[in-house]
């Protein structure tokens, strides 16, 4: 399969139902402008693209989960608009472009990252023509992954790891909760939502929690060795905010092993899943052998 | 009726019910804490006692609507961490106790304020034994007031509008997005979990818009007018804030007659409702006659 087209295609779909969800004029124009600022900076679309893999994965289409790519895909922004503030990372540039606080300030941006959060829930709740005990599992699940305990548990973890010498483990906790819960919800959103059965779903879960973690990993390493124009920021970032890298922990060597290992396990996670499952063990292995 | 017990006890019910809500291990320590500490620093629990008052209005059970009410109160917290923060409102006691960014920092508090966002819809879509249909509704309902649309949208005009004059049409359009639509939805969640009829939804969206606004301007005169120590904050902050009020664009008697008039459209509203309406009923009168 070409998985370059694979991933342009389904990044423009989300793209342009991010653009639709947001043009609503009720929403007070600052609020909308910023929230919109944030959606279309860019990005690999990744979670809403895993959403549509784990539909396809058990037979169903990229449409009728548009509605939850698009709120995971809020939801990732709001993360990125929070991480950015002065009190948290305190980033000026984010994919090349200023962060939403050096445009709208730092009160419009704690508000637009709100905003989508809250957003994200409206239109997973909207959507109709889904059986809707399906819709409020997954609402469950993403909220769950949003959370205390998955992504906003993740960043306190995060913090106060900050500075301080950190174990594997501890690190493999930190990024489960920061970004695998997340990345395990896109997928298994996507097929629940399309009536996979449980033994699918344990099963994309299993895959979803490994390429989370192996694509973390892989951050971590590219933060070190990759091309600073190609990445859009600053390579040796990680060190300089003393923030914990596999790397800096097990070694460069041991990371890509590791990497490499956790992409082998995600694939087989999801072989029984036949040709339907190719867009998911594609993007397994685009989530080590990419450059940005 | 006893308005005094019945507002006591619902406020207690939910109270336990938030303890238990946010008494989970796999929510980091510091996060949870922190939650924690707003969610347990009082308030009259306005939002929860109007879901049950709805569902009761329409024959339902306040058990029925434990969730939603958790929520709502979860959803009402965090907005009152975010407004507090050192670049919105930058308040250092709320409820005579320090905010919480005072206690635990901002970085911490703006999380803890997404935290309590999500998980308030976590509670709402993992409860069980409802109609799953309408659990969609009142979550669409919820998020629709609590993003752009509504108490978020709300804060950004409020913002945009203080230290400017501004006319009653703008000032009441501002309270309608920032706490009318969180309280109206409060009022029909209840009912609607509880199935009531859209005629009855119609009736109580009119209460609940009602009510929400004669609340705010109540809290406007109790601004200029109120008992310092009873109201646990300085009288007069609002004007201090550069922010406008009823009594400054309309006079202090107007103001009154203005809040008296909704109370009535409000009881007017649920006349229907007969003996099951009462709550309800008493509650409108309430809002413009607390000292507090």
């Amino acid at each position: 399969m070409d998985l370059q087209s694979y991933l342009k295609e389904r990044a423009q779909w989300v793209e342009a139902a991010l653009c639709r969800s947001t043009d609503d004029e009720s929403i007070p124009e600052t609020l909308r402008k910023s929230m919109r600022y944030s959606l279309e900076a860019g990005g690999k679309r990744l979670r809403p693209i895993l959403c549509f893999a784990g539909a396809e994965g058990v037979g169903g289409s990229a449409d009728r989960v548009m509605p939850a790519a698009v709120a995971l895909e809020m939801i990732h922004t709001f993360s990125l608009i929070h991480d950015d503030l002065p009190a948290m990372d305190d980033d000026s540039l984010r994919r090349g472009k200023p962060t939403n606080h050096k445009v709208f300030g730092e009160a419009v941006a704690i508000l637009a990252g709100d905003g989508l959060l809250a957003e994200a829930f409206y239109v997973l709740a909207e959507a109709r023509g889904i059986d809707a005990r399906l819709q409020v599992q997954v609402i469950a699940d993403i909220a769950a992954a949003t959370g205390g305990r998955g992504m906003t548990g993740g960043q306190v973890l995060d913090m106060e790891a900050t500075g301080k010498k950190q174990g594997e483990a501890a690190l493999t906790r930190m990024h489960l909760y920061k970004t695998g819960a997340l990345i395990r919800a896109s997928v298994t959103a996507g097929a629940r939502l399309c009536g996979a059965t449980q033994h699918q779903l344990s099963l994309l879960s299993r895959y979803g929690e490994a390429i989370g973690l192996a694509f973390q990993i892989a951050d971590d390493i590219l933060d070190v060795t990759g091309d600073q124009e190609e990445l859009g920021k600053d390579i040796g970032s990680d060190e300089g905010k003393g923030k914990s890298t596999y790397p800096a922990i097990i070694g460069i060597d041991a990371s890509r092993r590791q990497a490499a290992a956790l992409v082998d396990q995600a694939i087989a996670a999801v072989v029984s899943f036949g040709a339907a499952g190719e867009p998911l063990r594609a993007i397994a292995r685009y989530v080590v052998e990419r450059k940005k």
